[in-house]
């Protein structure tokens, strides 16, 4: 009662209803008013007055203090998010609608039945040892990956482990980082932002060749399936990325994004395992999970990991809870069936796709591996904004090869769509097809 | 079996045991030696030549590659976690025992029963609607705090959002933030980490001077509960220091780290209820529940809710599921009931430890309004130093006053220990209280 007394003074003092100077009733007469014990409304007061909201005077009462009391604009702000098309294909989101809820909270149950108490307080920059340990042991044998948990460092996704490689680079005095000519221009972003210049690698028929110019102080690859065109890196040039590491004492950032996602009965491991002391390994929980667990991983070679500590803070920065989940989900086996389950819905959403292209719109060419949430369509020459166009009239978002081109690449692509089939649930699937189909028929 | 077999190569490749040149048995033979079908083999070879650690040559079968492969060396960081002391008396800090861990789990299944899939996908960059509906709602009534949800930003911790706060500062070309005398470098580490300059406070008997000097952009306070000295800022300052932001045109930033744990009848609101269009107000989960949850808020001028939102990231940060079961677990009821219990206990606590020292150690004096987990003992003069090194002899870890003061403070406080009650458990407390008294006797 008094915080409920206390709060609507505030209330009408915000808004102007209780001008400055005017006497409040006495406490005893407000609590007759009201039904209330007199102490109840003093002590009300009395919290107001030491708030300085109001003023008690001896034997003049409690007056409003003089001061005036703005009311801040509560517009809207222009973040709100808006309405979402008929169809959402856009590359790099998971199907939410098969996030393992029920297995996820069994997970989440056992860690907090399992986690020690000094598990809840400020933690190891690195992250949690028990999902470290899980990792390491997860990514020794779903992607070749060689790094002990002291090497591991959990980060808040991808974009706050780029954030990081960023940072230590800068640390080191870098000045270039070698990219891929298309990307994300949001990773890109992150890399401008700690003071470091991109240089797009070039491209020919067999992808992207990997060695970075003289000046390059390491090269940020997305080595097993290429984002977004959706090749996988060559195996001479896989040799050829790490040799030029061994070499030069640069770095290789390898974005696993989606890595564990490949079709073909041949998987191809991280470029990490083959010098786990030159290749930097970057891993997500965003694409076989969930993007809101904000939650990644990165293999770091042994001399970099003091560095990335520094950066990262004095503090895990990262949730408790869902790295504990995690790392039960990882161990108890969950994580692999759901993986196992997801890899065979997407490959069937992408096999349904490219039969429905040969049946409907064989001048349509499939580029890239039969892998992860998306692939490119090739159009015919001059046809891409007019293909964007359209399927926008159809509620249809999908994205154009272009808008992944680095502004400063050398050459560049032929016309294309890059087109996701991760986000539609299971429901909606197939009219998302039908609708893409239609459009480039 | 093809995984395994895969990963027995690699490891034999990485510790030198097969070396470049050397010739593999083929698979026909090795499935022979081994028991297993011809095309595991045959796979696990393909693999490996795909990552490049093997080279196949037709007419001559497999080979090692003709590279080097090193071996990171596996070293224990530096900053693995060492032995405990035996009581952990540090400020700033709750009692871990306490997490309400069947609530909060509670909490959690019925968060993720009730999120839509899109929740579980890139979030609004100011954190869960739900979160922060919630907390608009809560801050009112306990803390007298001013906001609509569009202007509370989540952010994963107060350091966190003390970041942000800095980087919204050094993006409007401030240089200077006045912060109080006493205080955690760590914090001013984040505003000089922005390019700001810290500038303490003066300070009397009646506690911090809030209103800053000609030429500071901001002031940085902790006005309900100074951390570490204890006293509550006094009403005549606290109106003025919202006075001098409202003159100026410049901006208080509120740490409210501990403002749900006042003992005494009176209760003081947040400064930011006086002058919400003037004032950041910046909470914590971390000491009502658990620092692991990486979970703080801040009430924004709707002036400043862009800019804080860019510099925070285009995506939301923090992890969505603990958003989604604070909101739960506030609208439910459990954060209320939780706060008060934790209150009850921290207030048995310290009434204990002025109890103990009223009849064991009169001559030491506790400072500070009865509140949060920590108070400060004035010392005899030139005794802190003493007193530190005899409480590390019996094995308590505790802190003096003088390593929490600026070190361009223009005046110094007499000697004392900062004692926090949070960390032990409640059947540990009783011994940690005890080997405290007796240093101090």
């Amino acid at each position: 009662m008094r915080r409920a007394l206390a709060e609507a003074v505030r209330e009408a003092l915000r808004t102007g209803h209780l001008a400055p100077g005017t006497r409040l009733p006495s406490s005893r007469r407000l609590a007759a008013d009201f039904g209330l014990a007199r102490n109840t409304v003093a002590d009300a007061y009395a919290d107001l007055v030491s708030e300085g909201w109001l003023k008690a005077r001896r034997g003049s009462g409690t007056l409003v203090a003089d001061r005036m009391i703005t009311r801040p604009v509560l517009a809207r702000s222009a973040t709100e998010p808006h309405g979402d098309p008929c169809h959402d294909l856009m590359p790099g989101k998971p199907d939410l609608a098969g996030f393992p809820r029920a297995a996820w909270l069994k997970a989440t149950r056992r860690a907090l039945a399992a986690a020690p108490d000094d598990a809840l307080g400020y933690g190891d920059p690195r992250g949690r040892p028990e999902l470290r340990a899980a990792l390491a042991d997860h990514l020794a044998r779903a992607r070749g990956v060689y790094a002990s948990p002291e090497h591991i460092l959990i980060c808040a996704g991808v974009s706050h482990g780029l954030q990081i490689l960023s940072g230590v680079l800068a640390g080191r005095g870098a000045r270039n980082v070698a990219v891929e000519s298309y990307g994300l221009d949001r990773h890109w972003g992150l890399l401008t932002d700690a003071g470091l210049k991109t240089l797009p690698l070039p491209f020919d028929t067999h992808g992207t060749d990997p060695v970075p110019p003289v000046g390059a102080d390491a090269v940020l690859l997305t080595p097993a399936h290429q984002f977004p065109v959706g090749t996988a890196l060559q195996r001479d040039r896989r040799t050829a990325a790490v040799d030029w590491a061994g070499r030069t004492g640069r770095l290789v950032l390898e974005n696993d994004y989606d890595g564990e996602f490949r079709f073909a009965r041949q998987s191809v491991g991280a470029l990490q395992g083959l010098a786990p002391d030159r290749v930097v390994y970057v891993g997500t929980a965003g694409m076989t999970l969930a993007p809101g667990l904000r939650l990644a991983w990165m293999a770091l070679p042994s001399t970099l990991v003091e560095e990335a500590v520094a950066v990262k803070g004095h503090i895990d920065s990262c949730e408790v809870f869902s790295q504990l989940t995690m790392a039960e989900f990882i161990t108890s086996g969950a994580y692999g069936r759901h993986v196992r389950a997801a890899r065979r819905r997407y490959r069937d959403r992408r096999d349904a796709l490219v039969a429905a292209l040969a049946q409907y719109a064989p001048q349509v060419r499939v580029i890239g591996t039969a892998a992860g949430l998306h692939t490119v369509l090739g159009l015919p020459t001059g046809t891409e904004e007019r293909v964007l166009q359209s399927a926008a009239g159809q509620g249809l978002e999908v994205a154009g090869l272009s808008r992944y081109r680095h502004e400063r690449s050398l050459n560049a692509m032929a016309d294309a769509l890059v087109v996701g089939y991760g986000v539609p649930s299971d429901a909606a699937w197939p009219q998302a097809l039908s609708a893409l189909v239609r459009i480039l028929s």
